[in-house]
């Protein structure tokens, strides 16, 4: 990447989980920017965040923000994006959306670098691209290179997702939880609608008449677009488990044609962005507490699954940060990706 | 029951956090009882624990404990179980065993009472009995009933275990990381080689060639055992997550007979030990906070599986209390059923 293609950019939500954890890679990783703009709600608007050894304003999000800006990352949640993302298009800048507000939509593209990057090699500048939900990105990590390989006939999917996927808000109230438990007063429930502490609920997300909650719908609408391949089978079960930042998920799979074992676990260690974790003598396999702040979805549990013809069915199990390859970092990897392309830059009509 | 049927009762690890549970379930229960001996290791012999409004002393346990003693409660792990048991089946004692010791034993029946308890009708006194796997009575008390309702082919669990399974240390040690955690002290991890709060890992039981730990392997075999059908086919990944007492778990079906959803509904909430807790609306299903301390299975998230023929494939998810009917509440049954059956109490050499 040269500075020539170095983006102006603007982080829609900079004060939320995902927004933080963007401007930290943003530093980390060293990604060429010609700017950075932090944007937030006017009641969080006024703070500052340290990036590159500067202190950075943020500013309230207005129309006017995206004068001058290329390229902004949206995470405000989907109603922010439905109002803001189309006015940020119509002023000439690129949106990668980390809400589900577009994801579905057929102009945009619904992008995992690693999957299918190369759809964005020809991207035109000016328009939406939608960042997956996280457990459609942290299954799709370790279970692509399998479809890929052998085609993917049937999932089962329960996921054990943590409270980062809830915001910020809902991390300080399990820690607050722990605190009051250990002080021994009543649990505060004002994120979640219930005591997270020591406990697991079924994901906090409409459910529609089928009885699938829009977490198990983004899983399995999500797959289909990103694969291109309605024909694939899946159900999935959505779970809150107390647990501060990554998500974990149980896949069962049945392949379309047979491999064997030591293939699945050659296709899993060749995969890009991923990690096998699977010490079976020391029972060592992927937890969140490791998983945390790693941009590697890691994958264990590698097994031929007992009920299946063999080579058939596969047992996995995986761990990924939420905040990281979940959402932040698969929004910044497509930053990146675009900042290489020919095209990603067209003319403005207000480039600083 | 009548008090002639009432048996002298021993329970073999009565300090443990089962043996604690099945006191306070005889208590609560009025399970007719003639006496009860609580017995446990000589370190933890010579407390006392109220019964009934009388402070029993814990004895150490030894060959000479069960004299007089028509029924052992053991739940003190498999060691102890495989030198007592046969010692106490000698002096004419019936045993409910708790451990996994003989549970695969063909001479040994493997009862869960709602489910196949008539096996008991005919019990001829001395013998062992055995408890299954906390995570396999849980799951079979919501899935026996739909089992016989449209038979089932194909299971595929994942389970969300508390800190109950590992015992009252293994509970102790999850708080105890609470407070550490809140005082910014670093985490014990003495009973569980890992942080446990705040995360997820796989289940601490040994790991075959296959790669299925002992857990699952339990989960499958136990299965088969007590519907005596091995042609169920059954995988499972099996999970600890940070809760104190009760289990969860994800259970995908497929059904060898369809049955439209009102009909599988009409099946879960007739079936005995079943709560069906199942509230869309409010988002309200099982949850392990709302699980412990109650005698039911709470079962929910009932849908037909989308990725599955109509009628075949359904969705649950069940949670238990892995101390009550996954441990003590299923051996105080057995107890109770036996003091009902008429050949249950043979002649002893030694009875008081």
């Amino acid at each position: 990447m040269n500075e020539m293609d170095a983006p102006h950019l603007a982080i829609v939500g900079a004060t939320g989980a995902v927004g933080r954890e963007a401007v930290t890679l943003l530093e980390s990783r060293g990604t060429a920017l010609q700017s950075l703009r932090l944007l937030a709600s006017p009641r969080s608007a006024g703070s500052t965040i340290r990036f590159r050894g500067e202190p950075v304003t943020v500013e309230p999000l207005s129309r006017a923000s995206f004068d001058g800006v290329d390229v902004a990352i949206f995470s405000a949640g989907g109603s922010i994006s439905r109002e803001f993302a189309p006015q940020a298009v119509r002023a000439g800048v690129t949106v990668i959306d980390n809400s589900s507000a577009f994801r579905m939509d057929p102009e945009v593209p619904l992008i995992v670098p690693e999957i299918n990057g190369e759809r964005l090699a020809e991207w035109p500048g000016a328009g939406i691209i939608a960042n997956p939900n996280c457990s459609t990105i942290i299954a799709l990590m370790a279970v692509t290179p399998l479809y890929r390989a052998a085609g993917i006939d049937r999932m089962v999917i329960s996921t054990y997702q943590s409270a980062s996927g809830a915001g910020a808000a809902a991390m300080a109230e399990l820690e607050q939880q722990a605190r009051e438990f250990v002080e021994g007063r009543p649990l505060t429930t004002k994120i979640i609608d219930r005591p997270y502490l020591f406990n697991v609920f079924s994901h906090n997300s409409p459910i529609g008449e089928d009885g699938y909650n829009e977490e198990e719908r983004k899983l399995l609408r999500e797959t289909h677009r990103i694969w291109v391949d309605d024909s694939v089978r899946i159900t999935a079960t959505c779970v809150r488990v107390p647990v501060l930042r990554s998500h974990c998920e149980s896949i069962n799979l049945t392949l379309r044609r047979p491999l064997p074992e030591a293939r699945v676990r050659e296709v899993l260690e060749g995969a890009p962005g991923v990690t096998v974790v699977d010490d079976r003598a020391n029972n060592r396999f992927p937890e969140p507490r490791d998983a945390s702040g790693r941009d590697e979805v890691l994958v264990g549990r590698i097994r031929a699954d007992l009920s299946q013809p063999e080579g058939f069915g596969y047992d996995l199990f995986v761990a990924g940060d939420q905040l990281r390859k979940g959402a932040a970092l698969n929004a910044v990897q497509i930053l990146e990706r675009l900042a290489r392309s020919p095209m990603a830059r067209s003319p403005k009509p207000a480039a600083s």
